[in-house]
């Protein structure tokens, strides 16, 4: 056993300059897309890669909890729409009455706009009750998945195609217009499509909602400051 | 403010060819590394490459709830090192006799051996109680320092520096270790070092733990199949 996997090691050659620097391109010119999204349907072709992008991400225990709803139907996107129209609805009256009108401006979705969307869910009995790596932190399946939402939104980024995660619902009311088991977990909603253009900076930070922290001010050595304060971290 | 919004949009080409395969090969030859780190410390300009990559992930309502909390001293990864070993024991009882022996024989740390650990954390008070997007769903958070792990790791890919994510102990115990605030939840906890070599698929599979799925059972379309089993999904 042990020779085989001394046969699995493979040279790990870093990226040539080039192909790093694609790779922070696409980190770094990633939106959350709510507006831009274009009709084309997308190649099947094309979403395959990005699926298979996702499934190649790292999970706990080996156990890929994932599945991918693929939603293109008008009726399902409208009736998801309701469920998020219903829930901000909602989140609008938690803000502050001086935020409430700058929230009501921003478009939060593009589920009706965009002609994929895709639920991600958590299936946390995919590997039965004991999972490698979950023994101490129950949460590092929907974890998993999360990685393998970044993964898609990095590759669709490569491929010209923006992604927006939408979180504002009721899992419940999705849950039930999908049809999804009491035990799966939804972890994310995306929106896809095409898109020709996309912010340069962070939409939220274009359309002055709140600013880029400055990431020295997060990165700690050795030890969490005793002095440090919540906003920013330091 | 709509007229600078626009202004702020910029055409959002696809990637060449040679740039898409570039961000795909990270995807797909990202590895949980645990045993094959080098000790040659990272240079400093690397780490801030790889801490930017991660700051510029996605967060709900652009909150960036992460900090970053880098561990290089000995004694630090020494005192971790034994939080795990700790855990790592409850676990092995946590498994069939059937299942223990394979479980004792795989690595599952580089706490020692990578010469860089970062502990990333989620600050949930980083942005006040109500927070854009996080009104339905409290874990967004929590998701978004995934993200930021999930871009850190395939950007150290492309720098030649495997990663390695340790999940096996007791929260309190790196909290104390570490002087995290009880408010602030650890989100990840990474081993970091130079790899000249890596398994050609993901570890847990080359060495017989569990095997890979079929992209196939875990893509639904429209609605989740009223057939559909846990196992695969389809």
């Amino acid at each position: 056993m042990h020779d085989s996997s001394y046969e699995a090691l493979v040279r790990a050659d870093a990226f040539s300059d080039c192909e790093r620097a694609a790779v922070y391109r696409a980190i770094e010119t990633r939106r959350d897309v709510r507006d831009q999204f274009l009709p084309d349907p997308l190649p099947d072709a094309l979403i395959r890669r990005l699926l298979s992008a996702a499934h190649a991400a790292p999970s706990v225990g080996f156990m890929q909890p994932w599945n991918f709803l693929l939603i293109r139907s008008r009726e399902q996107r409208e009736a998801i729409w309701h469920a998020f129209a219903r829930a901000n609805e909602e989140a609008v009256a938690m803000f502050t009455e001086e935020r409430r009108q700058a929230y009501r401006s921003l478009k939060l979705e593009g589920i009706r706009k965009a002609p994929l969307n895709i639920c991600i869910t958590c299936d946390p009995d995919r590997a039965g009750p004991i999972v490698l790596g979950r023994t101490h932190n129950p949460r590092m399946d929907a974890y998993s998945t999360v990685c393998a939402i970044q993964n898609l939104w990095l590759a669709a980024r490569a491929e010209g195609v923006g992604v927006g995660w939408v979180s504002i619902f009721h899992d419940q009311d999705v849950k039930e217009i999908l049809g999804i088991p009491k035990r799966v977990e939804i972890i994310g909603y995306l929106c896809l499509g095409y898109v020709d253009q996309l912010y340069e900076k962070p939409e939220l930070e274009i359309k002055g909602w709140r600013q880029r922290l400055s990431l020295d001010d997060l990165v700690f050595e050795e030890r969490w400051p005793a002095d440090a304060v919540s906003d920013g971290g330091g």
